[in-house]
């Protein structure tokens, strides 16, 4: 046995997409071989495009080894994986399922990043892989790696209610899975979009309510919010928003950006107002996030693309202009 | 019966602090009229000197005459209010003990600000006044009108549990009262103030750590807080406190100002923290805060002054420059 050789796809300082080759020696007896079948693509991606490391964390592919310890996969099981790739197993946040804020946490872009999800195979901890649902296709599977599990997960940690008034900002990758999460567990979804041309799509994944916002100077929406989710990569203006939010409401800033979340300081006070910063989900909100799209038919919609050089260029050349409607995902070839 | 009048201190455009008096037809069937013995002086106080309304919501006093219909109070009694008077009773917030979040609801320096704490008498809501139980002196129970329910309500309703690491940044009229507070909930309470000269003070109130920030770049304090108690007028540099946050980590913004609250993004998502808006007690946990500080002997130090215009003005110049250790009483005269 000389080792596994794989193909990857990197960013390249020019954000040109590069292929490239990774070598393993081995698989672990706790990893698991991969070949990738279909990977999504995030925001997060385009980030790091023009840095010298394997791309993609969205993640869906077909078990091809196990290694001599490994009994929750067999060759042949789907699998899929996110951000996260390994975490030490032993501290608080460990112990208590945060495993995501372990300080010794793996995760994409600082760590692994010789293997990504735009690639021909990966080689993964077992223990951060999970298994694909039987009625969720592959294709459908990738973008709730990511995208999928990071609003689940801000909705279910931070206990949406059903019956509550939810607010979804943006109708893209994220806010489209959103309205389906929201509608699935019985709220009442509010959508805000820039313009209308979403609004038969929103309504159809289940908005009870949608208001364009460009141009507004003041949202009329009847009864407040509870809860507002920011899938936007843009903060909204919160002289717009604020006014729309219930006393004790939460806004849950989910797209990530440099600099400062700057918001007006006394309504913050006087409305009781929560600002929740929410992460990647720890394995056990994943893995009920799977669950749950299996259950009650969470759909992403998704535009495909091949997973090659090219094929990844077009999807954020795509993306970086806002026209994907509303989650790339990459296909490899038979 | 030709009505009551009584005397009141107001704020002025000059921000000279203005001898008038109020006048009422009679007391409401609802209503009590106290004689006002002591006053608190909160830092809202100074932000309406310059505006024309009666100024002071710290207040305590005795009973002078009821409502025909009041029987929570009688003539003698001690009683004590803060920043709210009035809420609607019927809906949503109110229903739900949330009264402080009443689209109704009346509070100090936006409604009856004919009257106030800095005054000779006052008539208020029974229903929105407080009992001071006896092991309490009227000139203690001022500053827990306001300073100590804020801090309270702040740690009450949003959960902080014994055990917990409670950082508290800043040592003024707040900060005093949080320390003693969190520390007699059974939390570690970690203290940051600028300079070392109220550190054996910090220690005496129950602070189990103490470091002084100002000239700090880095703040080492062995394992992070789960709570930050923000109480000083300033934000402070989240580049210093940040760090010293756990995972899903708390920042209560207790102090308000205008403008924009601004924190580093990413730090906020990738830690999964929570910035809490907290405002004024509701009356149940008003009520649960004045019998924490009987039952543990929570006693805010104060300084204090007459009760007169000169006696305002010169608590106000003082905590204008810091030199109130740590909460200002303007006592009336006998």
């Amino acid at each position: 046995m000389t080792g596994i050789d794989f193909t990857v796809f990197k960013g390249s300082s020019t954000g040109q997409i590069v292929e490239s080759k990774t070598h393993k020696e081995s698989i672990k007896p706790d990893e698991v071989l991969l070949k990738i079948t279909h990977a999504g693509l995030c925001g997060t991606d385009m980030h790091h495009k023009t840095s010298d490391m394997v791309l993609g964390h969205e993640g869906v592919g077909l078990v091809q080894q196990v290694g001599s310890q490994v009994t929750s996969f067999k060759v042949g099981d789907r699998a899929g994986w996110g951000y996260l790739h390994n975490s030490c197993g032993h501290c608080d946040e460990c112990l208590n399922a945060n495993e995501m804020f372990c300080p010794e946490r793996a995760m994409y872009a600082t760590a692994n990043t010789d293997q990504g999800a735009f690639a021909s195979h990966a080689v993964w901890k077992a223990a951060f892989l999970f298994h694909i649902p039987d009625s969720i296709t592959s294709s459908d599977a990738a973008p709730l790696m990511c995208a999928g599990a990071t609003v689940f997960n801000a909705m279910y940690l931070y206990n949406v209610r059903p019956t509550d008034r939810v607010a979804i900002v943006g109708v893209g990758g994220l806010g489209h899975i959103a309205i389906q999460f929201a509608a699935k567990m019985g709220c009442e979804v509010v959508v805000f979009s820039g313009s209308e041309s979403k609004k038969e799509e929103a309504k159809s994944l289940g908005a009870s309510e949608f208001y364009a916002t460009k141009g507004a100077s003041k949202l009329e929406i009847g009864k407040p919010v509870k809860h507002l989710f920011v899938t936007t990569s843009q903060i909204p203006d919160w002289n717009l928003f604020l006014p729309v939010l219930a006393p004790n409401a939460t806004i849950y800033p989910i797209t990530v950006s440099e600099g400062n979340l700057a918001i007006p300081h006394i309504p913050l006070v006087s409305k009781g107002l929560t600002i929740q910063g929410s992460f990647c989900a720890s394995r056990g909100v994943h893995v009920k996030m799977l669950r749950f799209a299996a259950v009650n038919g969470i759909k992403p919609i998704t535009q495909e693309f091949p997973l090659t050089a090219e094929g990844i260029e077009e999807a954020m050349a795509k993306l970086e202009v806002g026209k994907v409607r509303y989650r790339a995902v990459l296909v490899a070839g038979r």
